[in-house]
């Protein structure tokens, strides 16, 4: 793509954390005006930026234009794009968080993870455009300010509900101007439903197995077989849904992480340090919509039970 | 029943924990010559017999005729019961344990949980008697020497494989002029498999979702849901084994449950302080039987497949 805005960009980032960090910094190093909204390292990030340690990029630095602790508080007008890359958990208002920021002509970029978490920006935001955007990166925050970015950084995104659009471009330019490669999609559903396949089935069988990293969950007994046949029940409901994915899927996911290096996954590593888990966007989204489709999804409905009362039993055993 | 044995009974119990501490007291108050083998508690023992608080029945006191750590040391010949009380877990050689204590005339009695656990005590010891006993009682260690006994207390029991016997007879009669509810059982198999019906499903779900509590399992959104398609699956295998359970066990069990006072399972108690989980016993053995008869048991599955992943975390950090 060649691309480019003909003025800096201007970009919000609302919950700068790791993920916000990797992007933001790529964006910023191709020219655009990024600042961002971040809560628990506010003050870090002001005093001294973000410092991402990255096994393939090496160091990098990334001091936002502006670090805010509220959207409310972004000068200069509203920006041209607002990068949404908080979690999507019960009990986070993503509307509230980004409202006094999105003007008229903002593009809305929803850098997160699972299924069906657009309809609530959509609605609320119902003249803005939206761009839905899923990353495959294994990054994570190692302390205020601080983050590690191990593997992968490649973003797929489209418009939502479909197609693509300028601005789609544009973003996709910006990225790819920042050293991120980039995959522009006309169904960014099936997209989403894509990263489902790992996602609904590797995260939640990662926690309850009592926190494994992924290398553990390949090694232990009948494990495999476990997680091709989560995997199965969510190809049924991406199929009926209207979003079939390749056949071969499946078996190039479980190759690439097996073979991969071992990490845990965002959801074992909630889990483990008791944060709240994406347990509907990832999960319970996905059984919703095989129960509606009449599908039999008995793995996943056990999973996502399972998950319900390890999610509930972490927000009465929250650390401080 | 009124049968009595007309000399005192000699009764050896290997791996005293509350159980057989339990069993041990009741038949020692009738009048039986009760010695226990016991491994971690084994001073306290020794030193102040068993403190046993109960619930309904008050404070009870228990000094055992030999505290032994090996069976290998129990004096005055082999007992007439030896009765099993040691957890089914990976590890574990019960046969070994025993050996030295079996005699030609010894019916070794287990008063453990699970599905399948006979075979293995039953072909080392093909000439002795083997009599299966299922315990439906609340009771816990609570620190050395000391248990802790909240309700119940009954035994079902019957010959290995199936019929009564002389000794079945004894061993009831002595039990229930020690306090004890006694039911004896033609077909113990089935016995098991009702008790399977709560533990196979009860068990797992408490200990993968987070260390769970019964009252909380089931006001967990989607928990009943999810308890009763497991227990379906336990009664399909159950059926297909030739152990039909009543139509109207599931209900009652999960009526009992829920009404009940909360509790923890043993397992999910046993998961929480990284002691090793009766997986095989418990659940293992029933998927293995509903995988040979062929049948349909996605859920069972996937909570077999979850546990034996915790469990070998569990391992790697167990507790010192």
């Amino acid at each position: 793509m060649t691309d480019s805005p003909s003025w800096p960009s201007r970009v919000l980032i609302v919950g700068a954390g790791a993920i916000g960090a990797f992007y933001g910094a790529a964006l910023q190093r191709q020219g655009a005006e990024v600042s961002i909204v971040c809560r628990s390292d506010y003050e870090a990030v002001r005093a001294a930026g973000y410092r991402i340690k990255s096994d393939p990029l090496g160091e990098l630095l990334f001091r936002p234009v502006q670090t805010l602790q509220s959207a409310a508080d972004y000068q200069g007008g509203p920006p041209d794009f607002l990068i949404v890359t908080v979690k999507v958990v019960d009990g986070v208002d993503r509307v509230a968080l980004i409202r006094d920021a999105v003007g008229p002509a903002t593009t809305i970029v929803l850098i997160e993870n699972g299924i069906d978490i657009e309809p609530e920006i959509a609605e609320a935001f119902p003249q803005n455009e939206i761009v839905s955007a899923i990353a495959y990166i294994q990054v994570s925050r190692t302390g205020p300010g601080l983050v590690r970015h191990y593997a992968f950084g490649e973003l797929t995104l489209g418009r939502y509900p479909s197609g693509l659009s300028a601005r789609c471009r544009e973003l996709g330019a910006m990225m790819e101007a920042g050293g991120v490669t980039i995959h522009l999609s006309e169904e960014v559903g099936t997209a989403r439903w894509k990263k489902a396949l790992w996602n609904a089935v590797l995260n939640p069988i990662s926690a309850l197995g009592g926190v494994f990293d992924t290398a553990q969950m390949f090694a232990a007994p009948a494990g495999e077989a476990m997680i091709r046949r989560a995997m199965q029940e969510v190809c049924a409901i991406a199929a009926a849904s209207g979003h079939p994915l390749p056949p071969t899927l499946m078996d190039q996911f479980i190759d690439k992480t097996r073979n991969g290096p071992a990490y845990k996954t965002s959801m074992a590593l909630d889990y483990e340090n008791r944060r709240p888990m994406e347990v509907e966007a990832i999960l319970g989204n996905a059984v919703r919509a095989g129960q509606r489709l009449g599908l039999a999804i008995p793995v996943l409905e056990t999973l996502y039970g399972l998950l319900r009362m390890a999610e509930a039993k972490n927000r009465t055993t929250a650390k401080a």
